[in-house]
């Protein structure tokens, strides 16, 4: 395939806390990865003229809830296991019907190729037909996904409930009918220890080691669940050890939250290579906490930044920045004033290159990296300061100020989506 | 003058925690005054035809910098007292500029005509004619405010200090020129107690207390700024009671952030019938924590919402109000597990009725309220379960999911704004 050169202002991170940038720079890319960033046209590339335009790397979304999407911004006076109860497991259940789950998955997955996110990583429901449309809705929008059909078969209501039985051989019959997509790849996807049996957990266990497939699910969200984890599995050190122990932590799974994690249990993290999928706009909503991302960057953990449709209730993973950021300086404020707050440029840092490694190179401007390009229009919503502006101080503004605005073209692996 | 009804769905707060709606009724004003809500067309009146759309009241915000407007979503990463020396005060010197400030002033004005504001408190910058100008427009704009020219005598740079009789006299100035305005009111704004000598708070208290004036300024917002006002007031019980002692303190006066207010100091602010203006998105920006909400609530304490624009990035109340929400679970999770959060019906009970009080009766549809309303298209930015949502669900959505959508009509004491 030909190079190509993108035009513009490219502004990216290659590590936490450090910007780096080119106005009216060249990137390009050559098979759908990046080449180079450059301050001069290359001789043989087709020129795509995005100048006086904002240039920046995909952004990765690494845990969400596709069919809470139809509620994200709904039933926000409650706290995780009632909202779990009165909102969330009535509302899953309707994805039984297909016709449904086409309504409500054709209008997230319109609202998520206009997003800024390039690529994510999804719960489903229990419902591995609905699961499957899913993905065929996707695949069309040209959106690279992981995708999961959850399975829960304990303390679940009776229409959001399998059979151990059912529950594996549903799976399997999931992962079967998934061969058929190009661009999505399913994940396994237990909800979480309270929604599964520890003879559940083996089976996806062993089938995730067989097919050499990553695996998603949620860890110390909140302080109910944390104890409640601790009566369901007595013979664990820790709700992160139980994970460990029935053989779902690796360096291909993503822990949702982490907020209540404790010391043995970050060095369990790390030990395994896991991400941690920091959701800080759902663990405001539901009042769980604030999660030690300082600590996590600190220690070198793989972290990247979700919006965990519906407990955060927006799309938006500028959003997650800045509410990363404000997060992170209430948790300095008031809880453990030894973790100083994130700053932005390394809250962009998670939502680019940190939770884009969890998908491959990606995230950046590096060379070798896959070519998921974001381009957005911000002079005609700017400040009247917009001319005295560094351009990270643009991205700035941007994602404080308009973070739903729609990109003017999104790229991935150089196809645009948008 | 006529009487009009306004037809749609409306929702309204009298009392914290409490909404009335009423799906396609009809709201009567009559002298730009509510006279009713009725669920049958009056025979005499103007149907305005809002029918499937939201009509609420005016929304109020009483605490906002307009210089500091250009830079809102900038500069986040420091807290107030550094941020106030890095860029606030080098940024309001500008405004010695007549020609800066109309092109500044010039994008505010037109972007909170815009917003879902009826009416603003709002500090302007020590600079006489630049505030007289920002005062123009608004009237221009037909938004009625009260608007002040900051006071400020010690601690600040040389180009943006005066000397305390300059001070006093330019005061004076401001408010012999603020008698042209029809909409535009003046309200006495000495910056905070480190920005003004006792001897200048003495004289801009005199001036409010003979002129009948209202009086605006900040209180404990930060830990350091409590502290240094400690050192500065040695003759006090209490930041709080400084401003009392200085004549400041009064059911006219508006003070940003209680952040840190102690109990002595919310009996005080109780006693005194004082506006609370609660800043949850500059609150968390700045680091500086969580206000006792709860508490102004269950006291009585006069509180409404407040965008603090800068500390504040958003211009919206519908932000604020889920940011008073998702902040006020932080404090209860990690500060103060006695105090519960606030839910969406308070939180939109303080930035209409709960703010508006300070501008008269206002922010609410009971009748002899002054006739602000807004009214709000929400179905072509709506959830697929739009037609099983009650009212205030669907202002709930509204809030948390387009908080910064132009309303599709705003009326201000009956007249057309937008």
């Amino acid at each position: 395939m030909a190079r190509k050169a993108f035009r513009g202002d490219l502004v990216w991170t290659e590590r936490p806390g450090d910007f780096r940038f080119l106005e009216d720079g060249f990137l390009v890319i050559s098979d759908n990865v990046i080449e180079s960033v450059s301050e001069r046209a290359p001789d043989d590339a087709e020129i795509l003229d995005f100048r006086g335009r904002i240039i920046i790397p995909g952004l990765y979304d690494i845990h969400m809830h596709a069919p809470q999407y139809m509620f994200a911004g709904l039933y926000m006076d409650e706290e995780l296991l009632t909202w779990l109860d009165h909102h969330t497991f009535p509302s899953e259940a309707r994805f039984s019907d297909i016709s449904f789950a086409e309504k409500a998955y054709g209008r997230f997955v319109e609202d998520l190729k206009n997003s800024v996110t390039a690529r994510a990583s999804i719960f489903g429901t229990i419902h591995t037909d609905s699961t499957l449309l899913l993905m065929s809705l996707l695949e069309e929008a040209g959106l690279p996904c992981f995708v999961g059909k959850v399975s829960m078969d304990r303390n679940s209501p009776p229409d959001l409930s399998e059979n151990t039985e059912n529950a594996v051989e549903e799976e399997l019959r999931f992962l079967k009918e998934t061969s058929r997509f190009t661009l999505e790849k399913p994940i396994v996807t237990p909800r979480f220890i309270p929604s599964c049996t520890d003879d559940l957990m083996r089976n996806l266990s062993d089938i995730a080691r067989e097919e050499n497939l990553p695996v998603q699910s949620h860890l110390d969200e909140n302080q109910s669940e944390v104890e409640w984890v601790k009566e369901l599995c007595p013979w664990s050190r820790s709700y992160a050890d139980a994970y460990d122990k029935l053989g779902l932590l690796s360096g291909k799974t993503i822990m949702a939250h982490c907020v209540w994690v404790n010391d043995e249990e970050m060095e369990l993290l790390k030990e395994r290579g896991a991400w941690v999928a920091h959701s800080p706009s759902s663990n405001m909503n539901l009042s769980s906490g604030v999660a030690p991302v300082r600590k996590f960057l600190d220690m070198g953990i793989n972290t990247g930044l979700a919006t965990d449709v519906a407990g955060g209730s927006s799309l938006s993973l500028f959003r997650m920045m800045t509410d990363a950021i404000t997060s992170s300086k209430l948790r300095w404020r008031l809880q453990d004033s030894s973790l100083r707050p994130l700053v932005f440029s390394e809250a962009f840092y998670l939502a680019s290159r940190g939770g884009g490694s969890f998908f491959g190179k990606m995230g950046s401007f590096e060379p070798g990296f896959a070519a998921d390009i974001l381009v957005l229009e911000d002079t005609s919503v700017s400040t009247v300061l917009h001319d005295e502006l560094s351009l990270p101080e643009r991205l700035e503004y941007y994602a404080y100020r308009t973070p739903d605005r729609r990109p003017v073209a999104k790229f991935v692996d150089g196809r645009r989506i948008i």
